[in-house]
């Protein structure tokens, strides 16, 4: 018998688009947080296992008009942008980390500061149900290090990153590293730092290589973080071809696209996530698919930073592995299911087109959407093949990541589960999570 | 000394863009709902004002972390598809109104069902904000009293109107009016029971003449529904240039744009509000803007039925009347703050384009953006203007219809003020609105 059973209708995607029902299903998890079983109804030993799991107090059975969800990944966060939720996106992407971004993130010098915002971003992001957390921290160590301990303390599992940036044209004096040096031996010491950790055991927080974007890091740099992801084998974090301005100038400086460079440096691997990708090419899709790398769509953020929008349908078309990211502060909201919403809404208008001035041919790239149901799998299935976790799917061998849902508008429920999921997908808020489980833990409500 | 103030730091704006300040503002406001005068702390007669109230016990002070808010004001609401909000956004506008939409709308026959319906959403919008609704109802004249009656028992500003429609090219014989006669005389029976009824003296609630489309209207009927707008002096309200099949249907069967053929029917007035408007030319400006007639922006519905994004720059340089729509259920969202964010969101994709794979230089709209403080003048003081109504601003002479909101992320509050009215704009949600008003009674919490 396992150490926490819960009863009720999950609602999730196997795979890009494919709504799974599982009506009253019964959820089995060890006493690691891994799912022993899923168990329908029908099954023989369905009773028994809900009858014994009730007697020993492990089961949690959802009231009616509540469903279970997957957890909810995000694969891009800024964690000090935190502060700067819902102001500031009135500048393109170079002039917005120059004016409001790097002042704000070089505050993180201070731990106090760090901790308190800290606190609030990851308690946050649990109630809003993102289960997993892939973070851009600060350039500072002992901040970077403060991000993990809070993840760790709250039960949120993440991926943490400290921000390595040297190069002098971009980066102002009083925001870089000191050093490409220096920036991956901290890089390295944090490695170490998250793998050494007491409170770690299970390896729910991970360390991520970081170096922020090409522009941003010097090739020194960027050459020493790509033998450390070698070396280590961990998990690689960057930006990929945001905006006009990153993609013209990384093809400036080294003469070719982000994806292609990063290859060289050893910095696309399994393990890889990409942030935005806006402007990649068929090649670029190739070599991130042959590494097996992936990319963090941010929907809002496209609308703000990016120039354009990431072409989601062509990525999941070429099989190419893909999830959903906030990318708070770029884009101002905090949940991956107003995420969702977004890359739905974003695509429909790539498909359709926004310039009611051109003839209806020479508007959109027809069949560019993507469906409620895909953008769910980004969010859940598809964030975890990314980081190349077994997370984002109820099923046994995963980790017990998962959420309670009240369904919107129940009240007026017709009793068809796929309206059901339309309407989480399009009008779940804050105010619809009602539990939120990691590793089989409840850590929400606190 | 008034029947109600208040006092609290009040954003506005009072023009496009101007954001207004008045900080710990005391409003008094009379036993009719009117706001007779706004003082500053610098006023002479504030202190005595302000104990005034406090000793007759009709002073409410917003706490810190609050500011007070003109009320919200949606422009096009079609309350009967309340009950599929987030669900049947797949197919373009002519399928999803025979396949969803006329369905729905056709249970409001029955009077219990729109009750229960109508009740949900009313207090619903209460509870978003939205002090003022321009509500399509269905054909049902029962019905459309019922949406009535309940805005009356709730305490909010509304305008309805009878959706007349007629065509049996488009409309279902199972759903639409028997003939254009009875349709423009229950039309006329409907705006005598709003203007006659008992608990309307304050003409809180008005009526509107509905003619829901070109497409779905007989010429017939246009012309009594025009001859109705000229006799009666009421608003009018229908779609616009909505879509690439809408709008060409139009021109197809008239010869003609929308606006310029709901001019010749007469049903383009000063009090006329023209939903979408996504295909409007600059012959259709010229001739709403001379008419005095204005536009509900639905930025969200743009992304799903409309084929392209809504020029509101555009409109606005060109000084026409212009505002906000949720477009429920043609935009999933309830909130009048979140259109505010979808349309800022879409006005940045229509400037920057969304197709990565075409130069720059050929993909968006240059200029096309709106900024924050525009999308909430649209939502408030523009939406006021379209209807012809002193709403949509804190100022005298003006109803009191007003929101206290909670400042969203005030822990880490920088004392800008410009960034408290980004948070409201792009983070305030549900819970973040503690106090609603409409003349000068609390609607909400009920």
């Amino acid at each position: 018998m396992g150490h926490l059973a819960v009863c009720g209708t999950i609602l999730q995607t196997p795979a890009p688009g494919q709504l799974q029902i599982l009506p009253d299903a019964l959820v089995l998890v060890d006493a690691d947080g891994v799912i022993e079983t899923v168990l329908a109804p029908t099954d023989s030993d369905y009773a028994a296992e809900k009858q014994a799991a009730k007697q020993s107090g492990a089961l949690v059975e959802l009231p009616a008009g509540q469903c279970l969800l997957p957890g909810m990944i995000d694969l891009h966060i800024h964690a000090p942008q935190w502060l700067q939720l819902g102001t500031g996106l009135d500048v393109p992407l170079e002039d917005w980390l120059q004016r409001y971004t790097f002042p704000l993130e070089a505050k993180y010098a201070d731990i106090a500061f760090a901790r308190r915002s800290y606190t609030s971003l990851v308690s946050t992001l649990l109630a809003n149900g993102t289960t997993t957390g892939v973070y851009f921290a600060s350039i500072h160590p002992a901040a970077t290090r403060v991000l993990a301990d809070i993840c760790l303390a709250l039960g949120q599992r993440a991926l943490v990153g400290k921000v390595a940036m040297d190069h002098p044209d971009l980066c102002p004096a009083w925001y870089r590293d000191a050093s490409a040096a220096e920036a991956a031996t901290e890089t390295r010491a944090f490695v170490d730092y998250v793998h050494s950790n007491a409170g770690n055991d299970s390896g729910r927080v991970l360390p991520v290589i970081t170096p922020r974007c090409i522009p941003a890091c010097t090739d020194d740099l960027l050459e020493r973080l790509g033998a450390l992801a070698t070396e280590t084998g961990c998990h690689v974090q960057t930006h990929c071809s945001e905006s006009d301005w990153e993609h013209d100038h990384v093809l400036q400086r080294h003469g070719m696209t982000d994806a292609l460079s990063l290859r060289r440096f050893g910095l696309l691997t399994r393990r890889t996530v990409l942030a935005h990708g806006t402007f990649v090419t068929d090649a670029d899709l190739d070599a991130v698919g042959a590494a097996g790398a992936g990319f963090a769509h941010c929907p809002l953020s496209n609308a703000y930073l990016s120039d354009a929008v990431f072409p989601a349908r062509r990525v999941l078309d070429h099989g190419v592995h893909a999830g959903l990211g906030t990318d708070i502060a770029g884009g101002h909201d905090a949940s991956i299911l107003a995420t969702c919403r977004h890359a739905v809404m974003v695509s429909r208008l790539l498909e359709s087109g926004v310039d009611a001035s051109l003839p209806r041919g020479q508007r959109g790239r027809p069949g560019a959407r993507i469906e409620p149901a895909e953008a769910f799998w980004l969010a859940t299935a598809g964030g975890g093949q990314v980081l190349d976790l077994p997370i984002g799917l109820l099923a046994p061998g995963y980790r017990f990541d998962a959420l309670a849902v009240e369904v919107p508008g129940n009240e007026f429920d017709s009793g068809d589960v796929g309206d059901r999921f339309q309407r989480i997908v399009f009008n779940a808020g804050r105010e619809h999570i009602r539990k939120v489980w990691v590793d089989g833990a409840a850590v929400h409500p606190a």
